[in-house]
């Protein structure tokens, strides 16, 4: 019943089932691009590998091509000039589906064996897809490594975890003997077949290319189904590589390759036609509301998982740890230039201040002071330009140049630009704090992607509370952060997270952000706000992806 | 942690657990009706329960009662008059959510032994609900008892099973330590909180009152939601005495008694104000496909888990027990007058006729030996009143009589009314059996709720098959059945359920039938083709029902 992929790599699905269990520090796949973990030539190996896909057609053969896809830009203003097919999606579509019945026919260890061999191979490929994923994303390096790369392969392996953990209650079948008092018994032999529901598409994001696509398309993946790879139309290459190397795990495995695709869609009206194909059972969606919402309103033959956009917010009533606290929130504040959807947005503070270890702060002198921090934590260059990368999209350029200019609250201070001088094109901005009134919720009270952060002055702690789980529960939020010294505050920060369903971080002021999640320890999301439907990664996430076809008869 | 009602029905929940793993024979409850199992006093103390309610306005006290519902009415022409409190769905609402924190802060432990609890309760009322389902459904004595009482508590089990299996896989804390090479170790100590979704509604049927109902009900409760349950406004009894039961469990355990409701909203636009409330988190419906179909397309604040009409096929390819499977048949059209969601509508025969272990037998054979083994089966009027029960509502009647006049196709055996000495007012059918072409499918490619089926003649079986696979993914079923004494054809069915979803009984010739569906062991509907989007009972069942919020801090 078992399948050789799935003995080897079983020590490694043992661990991530303990772990999602157990919820402790655990990481599968290491996150340090260091030549101990990933081996001398690995480096230089997968520079030369990303190096050689610019230029180039990046051929997948695959069904229905029509044409290639030559949209990609890169944020740090590099040509790439990589070339993508651009096939039918209805050819695409049935391809999946021709694909599909040996799928099932391998079972849950089968799929699952070739699922962990996929991600050990995309994990020896971290450095290629790292530079893909910096150079499209504009991610800066060290961020693009981890997340893109061992972070992404743990959230992967995560809902493999899941899926399997799910799949593994089933029994391939059962005998039902029902005693009928002096009469024989009934006997009933019984069948459960694990049976995919249908072709499944993940629409990948401009920002986190495979950080937000690994999860769905796993979780698909692993629970029977076909997957088409949608990336965004101006972020392929990491998407590209991704599919490259599970239809070769495929193929190397007698399965069709074609149970896998890099879907773009040649032009809107096909794209729609895809999400809305009867034949789609699932979509994998991050992105905006409008366009989630639109997926989520047409595409009812779906089952859609969706991430949309939240305003995060941080509660700051008082500290034990001032200095902790702004260097912290600096951190949070330029990671990606705000390029996250964890990103803190609006950080609410009493209009009375607050009390700290270094005695009382106005909101004015917090302001100035958070100010500060970014401005020094910035100050090195080199620093810098890790840390914030470039700016992905001209909506996000356009929204920092408002941000700048006041029209959206008292700047504190001010975005500039950066030279870098190793990508003289890049468009590198450093972050926007404006401040604001509570009553002034147009500015602050919807996702002001990229870094654009609020101070907003609420009557008192208590206001600060109802203002965010208001602000939670109207347009949902992945993050929440309070900074308090009184453990009522807290307690009460916690019922505001419960009622929001708001994953809650409290206190940081070290070397953990509120911007960042664990895999196999923080649930992203929790599915219950506006923000995302979905978590990474619980039951939910994977249960509704099969279903159980029964048979029975008389032995 | 844990709660004593956890500890004391621990056994129960342990059982009910490895049952739905290895999903071999098992009941909590006993269905048989006797003493032995329920004591001497049971029978008449339970009729007596019943009767006591007769007549008598159902004192419930509920938050905004505003008048009292009178429509209850019995197929067996029985006078009941029992009044029930209508009460305000928006006070119903605010009283619900505000009993909400309390059983979201008794943890899965807690709320999980109160429904056990509950279900304990309702078992010893199984006698007192028996007749309560009986003279609201019309269901015949021996299923009320079975369907209505234990089965329908082993479904209620079920789906605790279920969700306490989900819930127990989220630990309430955890340490997650980081090691930073050689600086100390990030730590952070986090807690998972399990929050439900909001309120719930459920909204019963009017032939299976308490087994369609349970299953949300009790899912929904163990993830931590309120409930207010809405039964079929001519079937409220067996919800109230629910209700009633399940408050009372409340209120002795120091809980707010209105976290679980009757809901009897006055009018339809206070019934749709309250389904689209946005407080109303989930909804569990079993009906018709355009009510369900309005919930899906309206009630988009909420999960809707709706199981809807479909057409249930059989394939008669040929047999080796020709009077085994003749008999099988006669009762599974017979039973409570194919009024379940289970029946049989249509069997699909191939016109050459079909091999049998009594010789070939003609299409036109095969009609007129079923038509003989159901008078054959229903010609003792004693066993006629038990199986067939009553019919429970005017469409139905109507229906019959239609079936009855040629206009649905030509009438192999027409139905009959017959009289029940015990209850003279009831309103009791024989099985209509229609004769029609495949390519008559405005006649049998709809619901034709009751006990009405059809025999269709296929060109051959493998037309056969792709008939029902058809039929089965346009319209949706919950069940499909197979006869024949070739593998092969047995293997294209299993294919043929694989892909539409629908579970598959292959030559029931004995004492087990296509429309049943035992807990623990069958699954009842896949939630993979259009008859239903869920299933009793599986994981996807519960996992969406609550989420997990967690809070995390350095220690």
């Amino acid at each position: 019943m078992s399948h050789p992929l799935l003995e080897r790599h079983r020590p490694l699905l043992d661990q991530a089932l303990a772990t999602i269990a157990t919820r402790g520090y655990w990481s599968a796949f290491a996150e340090s691009p260091s030549p101990k973990a990933y081996g001398e030539e690995a480096p230089e190996a997968g520079r030369a590998a990303f190096e050689a896909h610019l230029g180039k057609a990046f051929e997948l053969d695959q069904p229905g091509q029509c044409g290639w896809h030559t949209d990609e830009t890169s944020p740090y203003g590099v040509a790439l000039d990589v070339r993508y097919p651009v096939c039918d999606p209805q050819a695409l579509v049935a391809a999946a589906q021709a694909a599909m019945p040996a799928w099932q026919a391998l079972g849950a260890e089968g799929r699952v064996g070739i699922c962990l061999e996929v991600l050990q191979r995309l994990n020896r490929q971290s450095f290629e897809i790292a530079h893909a994923v910096m150079m499209t994303s504009g991610q800066g390096w060290m961020m693009a490594f981890q997340a893109g790369g061992p972070h992404a392969q743990d959230r992967g392996l995560e809902a493999v975890a899941y899926a399997w953990r799910e799949m593994s209650f089933i029994p391939a079948q059962a005998t039902w003997e029902k005693p009928q008092g002096k009469h024989p018994a009934l006997v009933m032999q019984k069948h459960y077949e694990i049976v995919g529901r249908g072709v499944g598409v993940v629409i990948g994001c401009a920002t986190f290319p495979t950080w937000n696509t690994y999860p769905g398309l796993f979780a698909a993946l692993a629970t029977g189904n076909p997957v088409l790879l949608k990336p965004h139309s101006n972020v392929v290459l990491p998407a590209a590589i991704t599919v490259r190397t599970i239809r070769a795990v495929l193929a190397e495995n007698g399965l069709d390759p074609n149970l896998v695709a890099l879907c773009l869609p040649p032009d809107r009206k096909a794209a729609q036609a895809l999400y809305t194909h009867p034949e789609v059972r699932s979509i994998d969606y991050t992105g905006s509301n409008t366009f989630g919402q639109w997926l989520i309103d047409h595409c009812r033959q779906a089952q859609v998982y969706a991430e949309l956009a939240g305003v995060n917010s941080i509660v700051i009533d008082s500290t034990d740890d001032y200095q902790g606290m702004l260097r912290n929130l600096a951190f949070t504040l330029s990671l990606y230039s705000g390029q996250m959807c964890t990103t803190s947005q609006a950080l609410v503070v009493p209009a009375g201040g607050i009390e700290t270890d270094e005695g009382h702060k106005s909101f004015e002198q917090l302001g100035e002071d958070l100010a500060g921090a970014i401005d020094k934590f910035l100050s090195k260059p080199e620093v810098a330009q890790a840390v914030l990368g470039a700016i992905q999209s001209d909506d996000t350029l356009a929204r920092i140049d408002a941000a700048g200019s006041g029209a959206m609250g008292r700047v504190v201070l001010a975005p500039r630009s950066l030279e870098y001088a190793e990508f003289p094109r890049a468009r590198v901005r450093t972050p926007a704090l404006l401040a604001c009134e509570a009553d002034e919720a147009g500015h602050y009270a919807q996702e002001q992607f990229g870094p654009i952060s609020f101070l907003v002055r609420a009557r008192d702690t208590d206001a600060a509370l109802a203002l965010v789980e208001d602000l939670t529960r109207r347009h949902g939020a992945l993050t929440l952060a309070v900074y308090s010294s009184r453990e009522a505050v807290i307690e009460a920060a916690t019922r505001v997270s419960w009622r929001a369903a708001v994953a809650l971080s409290i206190n940081l002021t070290g070397g953990v952000f509120v911007n960042q999640s664990a895999a196999f320890s923080d649930f992203h999301g929790t599915g219950g706000n506006p923000a995302a439907n979905a978590s990474y990664a619980d039951s939910a996430f994977v249960a509704n992806r099969f279903r159980v076809v029964q048979r029975r008869r008389h032995p």
